[in-house]
This record gives structure tokens, C-alpha cells and sequence, in this order.
């Protein structure tokens, strides 16, 4: 088809009306919701070729996790075990403070001390959130492994290979993931409490404003936390715009942003498509395990660099 | 991820590198080629989600059709039939001839004549190609519908519905179809001889020039084909390259659009992904049934309608 008798838009315009259109084809105005897995084929030719989002009930049910995983439990199972734990003191890890990325400290304790700190968040000095990405749930949670499957059976099926990474997540109300993307397709399975996601398409990507910032690292000495620039690491791009806060005056574009909430609850699993911004709340002593699947670098990764040289393009051309 | 560190492409060199991109991540230097069918999820996954093509060989022995479909067999049970016959002076049907978009004669006859006529093209007058898209096998040729299958099993079970349409495909091996692209996902199975398919990806639209064209009809008179002008359909636009003979001077860019060509033979299927291009030649005597399903008009869309966009643009900021 030729559009060459069509008027011919501008740059913004057509941005504008890849977000529009993706609404209009494909996305629903919520994340839709199963009473109950599909089919590996159903799901992958429903949720994850067309890369949308999808809250799947009653997919855990057989997890022994569900109904054992109580603090005292964990205590039982786990109380010597050296587990590693995200601390800052405003709960935003891998986010911006103070104009820098600034990580968290990362400390080893007894599992039994990270209990008790979620059993008296105020009694603390800082926010405490075990958020090891690096599969860490195999690495630090083996005795608990068999309460889960080691995959999800019809995720696997569908994606065609086993889990890259499974991780385990628990921690305090006040924590908070910064919005951002992966390069993964994510299972991910709330098991007690719950998430709020926070999500943005990849047809939106337009107008998330990043930046760069100094990398840095949160740091507690003498019972203040300290925010000490990590020069080796240097600058970092990063999303600029807290999705609960927009800085409209500085990012007016992040208002054509189109963000669907969800949340996840006990027994409910999300399926997060690659590439889709996240930002991440929960419910005080939530504990999930999320999946991470290598995602394919096909067509869509092709067109979606595309979409990201081009609105480059047109960021420089206002520049001029 | 930013880019902003990175170096500003111009429209141009976004376009160029899609178009590399795609060859590097996903798609093959050739079609490739199973020697059986896939899974329906396998299929789906490794082919009609990332929208590449692929030659499928051994899938229809179990036709009948493959053994019978001999001229002797059609003249017995079709011979009176009558079938919608396209004719052309020169073999190209909807296609430009003159600078003006010519659709064939469309000519009813008997079934006997057609497969006369294809024993000795040369004792007549025009290119006869049955080449009718319109489900022309269920409405013309049901006394032989037996002798393949109504649909591709796991064709149907991967992109979870019947197909929109089944064609009848026989002619002369000078009748072409021009480079265009179809709203479907084709399965195409050449049952005897053979076809040579020229294809262009998606993402290498921006190379595959289109013009409008005044439609036109041939018309045979006395014996001579004569070009007359459809006044009531208006202008067309069509793609202004013929692939086997491109006007290098007049459309430069149609040299970086990369063709891949596939020869479909006896008992095999091609996977024709939506929106690619696809130009067709034959063996004399050829004969093909095709399956069309509907297409998503998802995300990979979404993206497809943005590149035209993107490449409109560009093309008017050269004009400026």
C-alpha cells in the first residue's frame, strides 16, 4: 500500500501514533486476566508474540510454598542461612537520589535477623529488601527450593527452554523497584501479599525521558546513610521520571505515556512481556519468585531499536 | 537502555540498519528449510512469531492429490467444469504494463479448454493463468476437494483458526505475479512442477518503491489485446519495480532491498509470512493450492504501520 497520497506526518506525530495504534490493535485498557494457565500454545501466540502483558489466577495452587511460607516457617527452614539483602534508607534501590544512581548496600545476615527486621520495620535504621537478581533463589534458598517448581512447566513448554535465572523477593512495604526494563521474558509469581506493577509499552518508549547519572552506592556509617559516588563505575543511563511523581514541567512527554496498573496477589502470576517498563510496589513481607526466560531477538527487537534510533533522531532535530 | 552517547543516525542510515539488523539477528541468508512439518508451537514460535519464512518438505504425501492431479485426471472429473481463466498478452496479470496498473481478461471456460490450451500454449492467442484469489478452489474445483485436505492441521491448530480463503493455482509458465504483498499468513503448497519465489522482508520497505497507476483491463479484440483504461476504479498504487528487471537509474534504493529467492517444488509448502513481499513465477503447467489465515494485527503491525510513517517522512524531507 502506498501512503504517498496521505498527508505526510511529522516525526512527533508519528510517535504519537504508534502509542495510539497499539492501544487501538492489540492492548486492552487493563492487563487482561485468565481464571487459569493456556495452553503453551495459546499463550504464546495470544500474550507473548503480540508482547502483552497478561495476570494469570490460579496458577500456583500446587505450590506447597503457598500455604507453608509463613514467617515462622522461614525461621524454621532457613533461620541460620546467610542470605544477601538490598538496605537503603528511602527503600529506592537502583534508583535515582539526589541527581545519581545510587545503589544499595548490600548485606550478609542470618535469614532469622531479616525476619525479625520485617517483624519491626521501625525498630531499624533503613529499608531492608532481598532483591538479588542473579537467580539468586537457587543460590541462597535451597532448602526451601522444593516448596516451588524449579519452572514453570507451561512457560517452558511455551518459550521452548528452561528458566535463565529464578529469583526470590521479600521485603518491606516501603521498598520500591525504579522503573525500568528487562531483557527477559518474566514469570513473575506473587506467593504471599502482593505487587503493584506499574507498566509502560515499548510502543511508548518515546516519551520515557532517560538520563545520566554518576553511579553511586548507599553506604551506613554510625547510623546515617552515606551516598559515596562509585567513580569506577561512572555515568549510567536511567530512566529520569518517578512514575508516581512525573516531574511534568521538566518531562512534559512522559504524560503521552500510557501506564497500566495490575495488581498481583497470592497465587497470581503476571506475565511481564520483554522490554516493558516496570515499576514495582508491594504489600509489607511480600514474597514472590519470578522467572526469567530469554527472550527472542527477532522482529519486534529489530523494529523496537528502530523505534529507539528513530525518536533519537527526532530528540536531536528539536536540539538544532 | 539510552542512546544518547551514542552517535545520531539520520532517517536514512535508522532505515539502513533495521534492514541490516534484521539479517543479523534473525533472518537466515536463505529460506530455510525442514524436513517436516514442526509442531504447531514450534512452528508458531520459531516462524510466525518472529514473521520468517520457511520451506517445509514432505508435508503433503499423504495428499492424494499428488499422485492423481495429472492433465488426464482434471480433464475427466472437470473437463465441463467451467473456471475463471485470467489472460494476458504477456503473462502479467495485475501488474504495470505501460504505466498503467492492468488487470487480466477474465475469461470463463470449460475446464477441457483451459488443459487444452496448456498442452499447446503457442497455438493460442494470450498467457492463461488460473490465478483466481477469491477461494476459487472450494467454488470451482469441488468435484477434486477431496484429494487435498480442507486445511493445514497444524497450521490451523498453530494459528488457532481455519483458513480465510483456499485458491486454486494452474497456468502457463510465462504468467507472473507481480511483487506485492497480502494481509495473510500464507501456507503455499505446489502440488505439481514447480515455483520460484522472490521475496523481500518487511522491514526492507523502505527500499521497495511504490507509484500510483491509472487501473487498466486487457481486453482481447479480433485477436489483438488492447489497454483500456478502468475510469471508475481511478489510481492504484503499486510497487514500480519489477525484481528481475529493476530500473536501477530511476529507483536507486531498490538495490538495498535484499531479496531472498526459494524454489517450492512437488510436495512441498512455502511459509509466506503477512506483509512480506513476494513476486512468482512457474513451471508450465504448474499447480498449487494455497491456505490464507488471518493475520494479527498486533504488535509486529503496530511497528510495520510506523516504518511507513518513518519512511514517508523521510522521503518528503528529501523533496523539501
Amino acid at each position: 500500500m502506498s501512503f504517498s497520497e496521505e498527508a505526510v506526518l511529522t516525526l512527533d506525530q508519528a510517535l504519537g501514533q504508534l502509542s495510539l495504534e497499539a492501544r487501538e490493535l492489540y492492548l486492552d485498557h487493563d492487563v487482561p486476566i485468565l481464571d487459569q494457565p493456556l495452553t503453551p500454545l495459546s499463550f504464546y501466540r495470544e500474550y507473548v508474540s503480540p508482547n502483552k502483558p497478561v495476570l494469570i489466577r490460579n496458577g500456583l495452587q500446587h505450590w506447597s510454598a503457598i500455604t507453608k511460607w509463613t514467617p515462622d516457617y522461614l525461621r524454621e527452614k532457613l533461620g541460620e542461612r546467610v542470605v544477601t539483602v538490598a538496605v537503603t534508607p528511602n527503600g529506592y534501590a537502583d534508583a535515582i537520589t539526589d541527581g545519581k544512581f545510587v545503589m544499595p548496600e548490600e548485606r550478609q545476615m542470618a535469614m532469622s535477623e531479616f525476619l525479625d527486621i520485617m517483624d519491626h520495620p521501625d525498630q531499624y535504621n533503613g529499608v531492608f529488601y532481598i532483591q538479588k537478581q542473579n537467580s539468586n533463589f537457587i543460590d541462597e534458598f535451597e532448602d526451601i527450593i522444593g516448596d516451588v517448581e524449579p519452572d514453570i512447566p507451561w512457560g517452558t513448554e511455551a518459550f521452548g527452554l528452561k528458566p535463565d535465572a529464578v529469583n526470590f523477593w521479600m521485603g518491606d512495604t516501603r521498598a520500591v523497584t525504579s522503573m525500568h526494563k528487562d531483557h527477559y521474558e518474566n514469570l513473575y509469581c506473587v506467593v504471599r501479599g502482593w505487587k503493584k506493577f506499574i507498566l509502560i509499552p515499548p510502543t511508548d518508549s518515546a516519551f520515557v525521558p532517560y538520563d545520566t547519572y554518576q553511579a553511586a552506592k548507599f553506604t551506613e556509617k554510625d547510623g546515617t546513610f552515606h551516598v559515596e559516588a562509585e567513580k569506577e563505575t561512572g555515568q549510567i543511563p536511567w530512566i529520569a521520571v518517578n512514575p508516581l511523581a512525573p516531574n511534568s514541567q521538566k518531562y512534559p512527554e512522559f504524560g503521552k505515556a500510557r501506564m497500566l496498573e495490575v495488581f498481583v496477589k497470592e497465587g497470581e502470576i503476571l506475565y511481564l512481556p520483554s522490554l516493558w517498563y516496570h515499576h514495582v510496589q508491594q504489600s509489607h513481607g511480600c514474597i514472590a519468585v519470578n522467572y526469567w526466560y530469554d527472550m527472542q531477538y527477532d522482529i519486534k527487537y529489530n523494529y523496537y531499536n528502530f523505534l529507539q534510533n528513530v525518536n533519537n533522531i527526532n530528540k536531536s532535530m528539536k536540539k538544532d
